[in-house]
């Protein structure tokens, strides 16, 4: 307020920032944070160790602030929406947890994953009990629509990894294939964080789908550009290292589109690479040469700006403001990422 | 009806066997059957697959039996229970997928471990998608109380996992500490299962917290029955090797009355042997030496009949009938296992 901004702060608010919706949620976002912690919470003290490393671990609580933003913006009163944000917030976390298991990953933002320090059994357990925590305070805030959106979700989003497990290695995937993995596995949260925001608030069915529509496409985008951040992103700001969707052999479009698009001579260097038969640097290294080639990572971008402007035109019928224009900004911040 | 018995089903009719219960549920049960197999399925093929697995390895099923058979007792006319029951089923068999990832099993129900036939992977992802599906049944169902009690009891039972986790391979753990680890991984379930029956049926306080105290000393009397079994059973019913827990150096109810209750001088064979670190077949061996050395088994089996008792005066204040002799005889089947 009347404050000048730096330089910094002026190109960040231009439209490629979380600074808008931050602000604007702010204060819910507060009761949000202490509700996270507070239910994360146990006399069992293993789990709220697992739990807060992960959560207190610098994630933009995207989803969360998307709950709040979007019943603010229905004009809700309660405090129901904090808790619907929390439970978003402790399905993503159990998500990640379960998914760290799953890829045998190493590094989850910057810092070790739980699973390299308490173990699979405790991030897989610590996942379940953050679940079921979820589901405890979406049947405190008492409504079924929500309740009925949020357990929807939860299932597609089991549904998608395992969707994506099968189709681990298979280069085969087709980009539909594809989509709809990333589809239920992201694009489902995100779209439910979003519309259970304007059902608690009581809104009519049309703004209930356009902001569904928003979520989908949004959550599309996102998980678009980090499959693209995997190849060409700069390490220090993803808080891990790139290339581990190949290491792990996992099937992202910008090596969809590469392998598709590149001569039959680069199939078997594909075929070893997502096999992890050769050399992992030497693989990466050469995997970004053929990706180049290809414009694999830019065309990956391009369908994000895809999905992104579609997701631009869902929110178009409801009445501008600034909650309007903070949510038109996350789309920009997520695909800014890339850039 | 009118038919005669053979000297084995008089037997089972007496009082040790689930079929007084069975023969009474049987009709809700069919369509808690047909509801598990239909909510088990996906287009994403390896969901049934695996689900199926176990799902169709001969459980007893007795949570969803209880669900069915509390809620006929409180004259309960509508379909929720059926959904209800399922939802505890899957709730279960979720559990029974990740348990057996956190304790490498190779074996349940006298097959494989889903995990051993594809991976910790697709039985942690399963398991997760299960539970997303029991909470889409709850949530259909319509009673806030009864999602209140079934997302509480997901919550406690991942406590409990984890409380285990942190007691293993501890042989100071007391007796009281491991009850309240069964405590909140089996019996919170079985109570659940037994109390969302009455809770659907608008039953009154009294008779809701009835079932809840049934249910939670018939779970403990349960788990304390398969901890006996894990040491004494007969392999062939039980579907799995004898000795499991000891070799993934479980703390149960027998190990722990046979370490407190020994000499000084056993204590580095149980350190030795919870750790791992002796030869199994013959740690295995020695183990019940000295448990029946000092009756740990059959004193495990006791304090089950105490847990069994407590159990059936629970029901004392309800009005008798076939449904609840069927509940009682379900008390003298769990603790019945262990003869």
């Amino acid at each position: 307020m009347g404050r000048v901004l730096t330089l910094e702060e002026s190109r960040r608010r231009q439209g490629t920032s979380l600074d808008a919706i931050s602000d604007l949620v702010a204060p819910g976002m507060q009761r949000v944070n202490e509700l996270i912690l507070a239910r994360a919470g146990s006399d069992v003290a293993l789990i709220p160790e697992v739990a807060t490393h992960l959560i207190s671990s610098g994630g933009k609580r995207i989803r969360p602030m998307l709950t709040i933003a979007a019943a603010d913006m229905c004009g809700y009163r309660g405090e129901g929406h904090v808790r619907l944000a929390a439970s978003v917030e402790f399905m993503h976390t159990a998500t990640l947890l379960h998914d760290d298991v799953v890829d045998e990953s190493e590094m989850r933002r910057g810092k070790s994953a739980a699973r390299v320090l308490w173990g699979n059994s405790a991030s897989v357990l610590v996942g379940d009990f953050l679940l079921g925590q979820a589901f405890r305070m979406m049947v405190e805030v008492g409504s079924l629509e929500a309740l009925d959106i949020l357990s929807r979700a939860a299932a597609i989003i089991a549904e998608g990894e395992v969707m994506q497990l099968t189709a681990a290695k298979n280069l085969a995937t087709t980009e539909d294939e594809y989509l709809a993995v990333i589809r239920a596995k992201t694009a489902s949260l995100f779209s439910a964080a979003v519309e259970v925001g304007p059902v608690i608030a009581g809104a009519s069915k049309a703004e209930r789908a356009a902001f569904r529509s928003y979520g989908v496409n949004l959550g599309l985008a996102f998980q678009l550009i980090d499959d693209a951040l995997d190849y060409g992103g700069n390490p220090d700001r993803l808080g891990k290292d790139l290339g581990g969707d190949l290491r792990e052999g996992k099937i992202t479009l910008p090596l969809l589109l590469a392998y598709r698009r590149g001569p039959d001579a680069d199939r078997a260097f594909w075929e070893r690479a997502v096999e992890g038969r050769g050399d992992r640097e030497e693989d990466f290294a050469h995997a970004l040469h053929l990706m180049r080639a290809q414009r694999a990572i830019e065309d990956t971008v391009e369908r994000a700006r895809h999905f992104g402007a579609v997701a631009r035109d869902a929110l178009a019928p409801l009445h501008d403001s600034a909650h309007k224009t903070a949510l038109l900004e996350v789309i920009d911040f997520c695909i800014a990422r890339s850039t």
